[in-house]
Parts: structure tokens; C-alpha cells; sequence
């Protein structure tokens, strides 16, 4: 896998870049749909594509419980398995298992847990994330890291690091005793851990930095924090990463936060808001997050969204989505996660063509003060 | 409206044709799929299309207790409201009310029922069915009819004869004096009753026929009784039918059904199956329905039907398809609803083109042979 930047902003830290790996090309700054249980809820491998998803996100944790590891690897890897032929990337399990399942124990060897689904027990250590990944076969793996609540103690948060570190060593030791499983490579990322403490971030980035090949991920943000200390964060910690390799913030987040950290150096991004909130009828429009379900769209004959980049925002009323959503019919929730992800997409394509235009650092502050009264954005 | 017909089978009363309308052809002999509450369920109009569906059908009584018909007058129609711009056909609610809400009260005059959804009570009588199906705006209207179960006794074939014939009368008188609400034309089709009682059959016809102006259709079948003896109906009465003519042959059926009664002269077809079996896991294939729930697809990584007409037979595999129905993936629902309206619009233009190329009667009996021992057909 290799980093290359096309472009970067002379009065903030954007930049264009591109990753190239096996799999294809990923033209950053990069919004990766969550393709949690093995499908990007509602859609299909080729309507990714016409959104223009590069690479989606699978979860190691979900996946290893259904359908297992033993079928997706019998099947030739989650890429044949799905039937999705772009890059991949997966989490490490950890963060589900910290907020999904039911923790029996945590030590420095792993996470004793109960699947939340039939109370199952597992056991999840750096190795084991590394077997469940090299299983699934995915171009970008993810550390085995420990992510605290936002609202941690000064303690948990630096055993977290501590613990995040020694757990590193142990994932790149396992990759190196097992190689790949199919004939392509696999690039893991750290996972930087320490809060909104900045001495924290530094020692964790200080020891992770020797392992990341081809990047490295800003984790334990989005986690209950202050949205502004988040920002701090992220600004802390781009300064020193290095600008050869892309960053990646872990489960973030609304339109404003992602143009926020693009700003601050960030290339690549993850999050399930357009599909969840897809599902509960709440819609990313051009003038702010509308909630179809709502009373007062019922004789609402006017267009989803006439600015959306998606042709249905045109085609369908609110008044008939609204309808949609009331007998709980899946094409309702199909235009909505539809429209949200096209909003996305359609976002991270602006970013990237006002930075390669350099026009981007006006652009983001005329936008991020349009989108500061818009419900949520 | 306007119906012609293209060619007729040689040895058997097969026949194509065309019904033009103001929304466009229908070639015939046609599947309708069914689009219940203004969504033939997980598709969007643009995919209804590139299946070859050339007019879909809406439920009355489902579009009246939700949305509502004001609403969709309000909107245009149902064409403006769903953007469904091909044909639409509407029934008359009688079947629904009879088969879904609880009826408190049946009288010459109509239907006093309970909603399934939230108990509230309403009327139904050919009036108001009419006025109903002019709000929907749909281009083929049905006659509000009685449709009695499959095992009636003579007596209530007998009332049901009677009283849909004097229900036919209100229905046209009632057109006649409210003309459509939309800048297009609204045809009614009689439904013809009688259970498999070829007499009551005759009267029916005989006292139904003065109001087909183009097309009539066969009600009362496919509700219970034998299967020999719905095929010798529909030949006793497409005998006594007008060739000139489109013979709708209500909420039938399998494969197998829809090519019998295209021997005995059926022209238009609609049916739940695609879509209903689709959610429940049951996928038409060219080797017979499988229930992809199965455990015996687990690790089945063969093709889901490597000859169905749409891609996605190809594109994924039973395992993958399998695991999508094991999590409640709503794409796993739309991939067996897809192969499963792919099956059935290929089925018809098959037989379409069996048709015009005289070779339908020798294609059809090869096929129905074959056909006889597969799972679900």
C-alpha cells in the first residue's frame, strides 16, 4: 500500500492524496460507509459504487459472530464473500466489544465477552483480531486497541495507552508469524489511544509511530468528549503525525465534524450516521437533517431534497417518503439512507475538488458557517 | 383504451397482444406486480422498469386506510405520488375487505368493516369503491364485486352472482356521473364471479359482458379451490369471452398456473408471490423455489441461479444470500425479491415471444413438464 499527496492547502492542513493497494485506488480525503455485518445496509456492492464509495468498513466483531470467520474464509475473503471488489478496511473488534457486548473480564492478555446476540463467550486478544482479520482478508486491518469511555479518569486512560501500546507489539508479532491468506497484502494501522489528554496523545503516538507502515488511525474520540476538545485533540495530534501517511478519525462523524478535521489534516473517515439515521427517517439535506416521520410533511408534495446529488432527492415528495416510513416499507428506507449517503459522498467530493482548486480553506469556513444553524449537521 | 391482438397460438387459445392507454403499452400477456400501499415492496419505479414491468397494480383498500385518498388526490393521483409513470391498475378493495379487516355488516348496499390496522370502521359499497379508484386515478379500475371463499355452498355463489351483477350496475352508473379527476381515462373492468360452478359462470358473463367496453376479468379463483378444477373454469369462461378483448385472471399465480391459463386465453396475471415469497427466503429459480434460510446453503458458495435474468443470480452466492436473511439484512430481501420479479417478467416475455414465433404450445407443454417436479412451480 503506498500514500501519495496530490495537493495541499496553503492556509490550513487539508489535503488531497490518493492510496493505492490491491484492491484499487482511494482518492482522500476518504468517507468510508460502514458495511458492519458483511452489506452496507440496504444496498448493493454496484449502487456503492455509483455513490462513489472507494472503500467500505466491515466489523470484525459482528462478522466473527455471524457468519464466522470459517465461512468467510472458505468463500475467499470478505471481498469474494460480498461480492464487493474495492478496498476494504476492518476494525480490530475492539471498540464493539467495549460498547455491544457484555464484558466478563479485561487484562493486559484480552477481553473475556458475551456475544450480544445469544450470550455466547469469546475471548478477544491482539492475536485473536489479527486471525479474525487475516481471515476476513481485508486491505487495511485495524490494531487491537482499548478505547475508554470520553468522560475516563486520568488512570484509565493512561492504562488504555499503556496497554494499547504493548497490544501493538503483539499484533504486528502475530502478523509477521502469519502472512496473508490470499494473494494480496494487508496494511495494519495503529490506533492512537489518551483521551482528550494531550501528554497522553503524545507518548501514545510517540510509541505507535514506529509501526505504522502506511498509516494511523486517531481512536477514542467521539466518545462522549466535548466537541471542542475534540478538535483540540485531533489539531494536537496531526501536527505530529507524519504527513506522509494518511490519518484516519475512527467513528467520525456529522458533515461539520468531517470538513472540521479535514481542516486539521485528517484523510480518511467512517461513520454509520447516513445509514442509521437513514433507517429512522432522518434525511441529510441540502438545508439540514429533516425528520420524514415528522406530522407536518403529510401533505408535503415538495421534493426531498432538489439540491440532492442523487436523482431520487428530485423524483419523490416528502410527502410520499413520510408515507413510505409509515407502513415501514424498506423503499422508504432505502431513499433515505440513499439520500444521506449520497449527501456524503457528494461532501467529500466538494472537499476534495475546492483543496485540489485551493480555494478550499474559504470555502470550508463559508460552509461550516451556512451548515452552524442547520439541525444536524 | 384500446386493445389489439398481435397473434394467436394455433393449438391452444394463447394469444399476444397489446392495451394501449394513456400511460403507454401493455404487452400482453402480462404479469402485474403487485405495489400494495404505492410501493411494489423494496423497489423503486426506475428498477420496476428495467425489469420489463410494463403497469403494476394497486390495493384500494390499503391506499384508502393509508395514506389516505385525499392525500393522493392531493398529490395528482397515484401515478404523481408513487412517480410511477406506466399504466397502474387499482381493485376494488372487495377482496381485502373480505379477506383482511373484520366485517361487521354485508348487505346489498356494500361492506361495513373494521380497519386490520387500527379498528376503525368504514363502509365500502361500489359508490364508494368507485370514487376511491377515480381519487387513485388508476387506468384499469375493477368492479366492486363479492368474491366468496373457494369452499362456498351454491347458495352463496348464487347471492354472490346476483349481487356483484347489481353492484356492476352502481359502479358504471356512478362513473357515469363523476368523470375522472385527471387529465387521462379510467376503464373498468367487470369481474366475473361464480366459484367453479360453470352455470353460475354463464350468468355472470352473460350479465357482465354488456359492461366491458375492454377488458373483463375472472375473479373468484385461486381462494381455496382445486387446482384441476380453477384450470377447467377459466377455459369454460374465456369460451364465452370476447377475443377481442384482455382477459385478467385475478391474484394468480405459480409459474406453472400463469402458463396454463395462457393456453386457455388469460392475458393479464397478478400476484403477490415475487414479492411475498421474497421476503420469507423463497427464491424462484430455473431449478425451482429454494428457501435460501435453508441451513444447507451455509457454506453453499455456488451461485444463488447462474441462469436467472438478472445479474445478481450470478453475483452472489447462496452462503452470502443466506447470511443477509440470517442477520435481517434488508439487502438479502431485496436480492430474493429482485430474482424473484426477474424470474416472472422473464417468464412472460418468454411466453410472449414462444407466442409470436408459433412455438408456444410445444414450449409451453415441454416446460410445464419439466416444471411439474420442481419445488414450488
Amino acid at each position: 500500500m503506498k500514500f501519495s499527496i496530490d495537493k495541499t492547502d496553503s492556509q490550513c492542513r487539508a489535503r488531497t492524496g490518493s492510496i493505492n493497494n490491491d484492491h484499487g485506488k482511494i482518492e482522500t480525503p476518504v468517507f468510508m460507509p460502514v458495511g458492519t455485518v458483511g452489506a452496507v445496509k440496504t444496498f448493493s456492492p454496484e449502487e456503492l459504487e455509483y455513490f462513489n464509495s472507494q472503500i467500505i468498513l466491515g466489523n470484525t466483531y459482528h462478522l466473527f459472530l455471524r457468519p464466522g470467520i470459517e465461512i468467510i474464509h472458505k468463500a475467499g475473503g470478505l471481498h469474494a464473500f460480498t461480492s464487493w471488489q474495492k478496498p476494504i478496511l476492518t476494525d480490530s473488534g475492539g471498540f464493539q466489544v467495549f460498547s455491544l457486548a457484555k464484558l466478563n473480564k479485561i487484562s493486559d492478555d484480552g477481553v473475556e465477552f458475551q456475544s450480544h446476540i445469544d450470550g455466547s463467550r469469546h475471548l478477544l486478544s491482539p492475536e485473536i483480531s489479527m486471525k479474525i482479520q487475516r481471515n476476513l482478508g481485508a486491505d487495511i486491518i485495524m490494531a487491537f486497541d482499548e478505547c475508554p469511555p470520553g468522560e475516563s479518569d486520568l488512570n484509565t486512560l493512561q492504562n488504555a495507552v499503556d496497554r494499547t501500546s504493548n497490544w501493538m507489539r503483539r499484533c504486528v508479532k502475530w502478523l509477521q508469524n502469519n502472512p496473508s491468506l490470499y494473494n494480496y497484502g494487508q496494511t495494519i494501522f495503529p490506533i492512537i489511544q489518551g483521551g482528550v489528554n494531550k501528554s497522553l496523545r503524545k507518548q501514545s503516538i510517540d510509541e505507535l509511530l514506529p509501526y505504522a507502515e502506511c498509516g494511523i488511525a486517531i481512536g477514542g474520540l467521539a466518545v462522549g468528549e466535548e466537541k471542542r476538545a475534540m478538535m483540540d485533540t485531533i489539531e494536537y495530534c496531526t501536527e505530529f503525525l507524519p504527513s506522509s501517511q494518511p490519518r484516519y478519525l475512527m467513528g467520525v462523524g456529522k458533515p461539520t465534524d468531517i470538513i472540521k478535521a479535514v481542516r486539521r489534516g485528517v484523510d480518511m473517515f467512517d461513520c454509520v450516521m447516513p445509514t442509521r439515521n437513514g433507517r429512522n427517517g432522518h434525511i441529510f439535506t441540502s438545508n439540514g437533517v429533516i425528520n420524514i416521520r415528522n406530522q407536518k410533511y403529510k401533505e408535503d408534495f415538495s421534493e426531498l431534497d432538489s439540491n440532492s446529488a442523487h436523482k431520487w432527492g428530485k423524483q419523490f415528495s416528502k410527502a410520499y417518503v413520510r408515507h413510505l416510513f409509515n407502513i415501514n416499507e424498506v423503499l422508504g428506507i432505502r431513499i433515505a439512507s440513499t439520500l444521506n449517503l449520497a449527501y456524503y459522498q457528494n461532501l467529500m467530493l466538494s472537499i476534495r475538488k475546492e483543496i485540489n482548486n485551493s480555494t478550499f480553506s474559504d470555502w470550508s469556513q463559508k460552509n461550516l458557517k451556512e451548515m452552524q444553524n442547520m439541525k444536524g449537521m
